[in-house]
């Protein structure tokens, strides 16, 4: 099952795609069922429920709709740093012994076809294609063998990140948090449509339509499994909650000369089963007033 | 204006500190007028009605109340490491030119007498007293004479940090983000009881009776201005964010032989005009169920 939330005409909805079109239901309808957020908890059993109920909704065609990201207020957005041996490489880290966690929060997200914005005040806009996993149950010291059953799905992720901001500190966070930055989408794909853990996917980034990264998840140091435990030794994971799970080799900060996203470019990453997100870049006109 | 989020007989409930006591309606009542996460955008106005309307409700004793964290999910979370020069020094690192920031989940957070959680996994755990700022207002780009608008008011905070956690890898966040160590309250104090900018006030830690931390607000390396200012370079600060400002020296995890906090011990953090944070530790019993 691949759901999209979107938006079309001012109105919000909720939709499942079936073949190359989506059937779904505007907020603005008496049928419209609630949000991804209230049933990502409830199961298998709960989502294929959702989805019998949009498959009898509207048909939309997808160049009809505007995307949004499938959560928009994801409880928790943990980042996976330092996740692919050839990025560790190339970002001058050792590889740690565990995984390196940071922190993203909702402000920033933006959907698929929704532009990406460079900030006025720094030009070291960089991509990071990454797998996303979002959780369905609540746990916590959650071991490697019953990770899986904890993850109701998954979608893509561009971490963009601003590289002047990100190493002004000893902490990644503000670079890593800019408004419109964290691209997610274009659908949450529920966990059964793809093998265990998401295991063996090809992920690729194209900026212009030049593979500038390609890897597979087969090559993560840390698998989904075992990010799931680890960030479970110390804290609750929860419905909703959203893991990015790490970018391989290739980023345009790493690269000699620097290759960052500009207005007018396109950055694409598609992660095989899973999903293309496309997203244009547009520079931040002048600095937006402070009441923006 | 203080204000107090608290649990009764199983339901919840909102008042207002008049005095020695508090008045206020539980969620039970038609008269709940709502969270305080609905109101803190409104303004001084805003909170003063809604001040007017629990003052005409019932009254509660202190001790006849638990404390919940004022405000439960607040969309961000942000904190400033290294913002004492002392503690800066203390912790090994060169004082950054620009403030270190990072972030905490709503998914750790704690109220005012709820237990501190020493985890199972990590003998490790270390108090930081700051002060809590409590954004009332959306912006971004705020300039930092302008900053004090956007500041709907005050707590105090314990960023109970996992130390073995937080050096694991180049990043933090997971040791500041353990289960039941983010402690919060008691009171969300309106921005009009204090000085602007919350400066020159007293901060200080105790652990069992001792003072283990003692500065003043005055010495902020980025004062809560500046602070608001640079994260709005980023990101959008939206009603409800809560800026948690750094820790002074005093750390347990700087100390020769290392103070760390365990199970039985009490601390308190205490900001002149703001309010004293009192929590005891409890140690985790043994690894939680994963359905915990």
């Amino acid at each position: 099952m691949k759901f999209v939330r979107f938006a079309r005409e001012g109105s919000e909805g909720l939709a499942i795609k079936t073949g190359e079109i989506y059937r779904g239901i505007l907020t603005s309808s008496p049928d419209y069922p609630g949000n991804l957020s209230q049933f990502v908890g409830l199961g298998r059993e709960g989502l294929a429920a959702l989805s019998s109920h949009l498959g009898r909704g509207q048909a939309f065609e997808a160049d009809a709709i505007d995307y949004l990201p499938p959560f928009p207020r994801p409880p928790k957005i943990i980042c996976v740093g330092l996740n692919y041996r050839d990025h560790t490489a190339e970002s001058g880290f050792d590889q740690p012994e565990f995984p390196t966690f940071f922190g993203r929060f909702s402000s920033g997200l933006v959907g698929h076809m929704q532009p990406i914005i460079e900030p006025a005040g720094s030009a070291t806009l960089d991509f990071e294609g990454e797998l996303a996993v979002i959780i369905g149950k609540r746990g916590r010291h959650i071991s490697r063998t019953q990770a899986h059953d904890y993850i109701a799905g998954y979608s893509v992720f561009n971490d963009g990140s601003v590289r002047e901001y990100q190493f002004k500190s000893p902490q990644w966070m503000i670079g890593k948090n800019f408004d419109n930055t964290g691209a997610f989408g274009p659908h949450f794909v529920t966990a059964d449509e793809l093998p265990a853990g998401a295991k063996g996917l090809g992920i690729v980034t194209r900026l212009n339509g030049q593979v500038v990264q390609s890897s597979n998840t087969d090559l993560l140091v840390f698998n989904i499994a075992s990010v799931v435990a680890h960030i479970s030794e110390a804290m609750t994971l929860e419905p909703g909650d959203v893991i990015v799970s790490g970018t391989p080799a290739g980023v345009g900060h790493a690269r000699s000369p620097k290759l960052y996203m500009k207005q007018g470019d396109q950055v694409e990453v598609e992660i095989e089963g899973v999903g293309l997100l496309r997203n244009d870049i547009v520079r931040e006109e002048r600095r937006l007033s402070s009441a923006a």
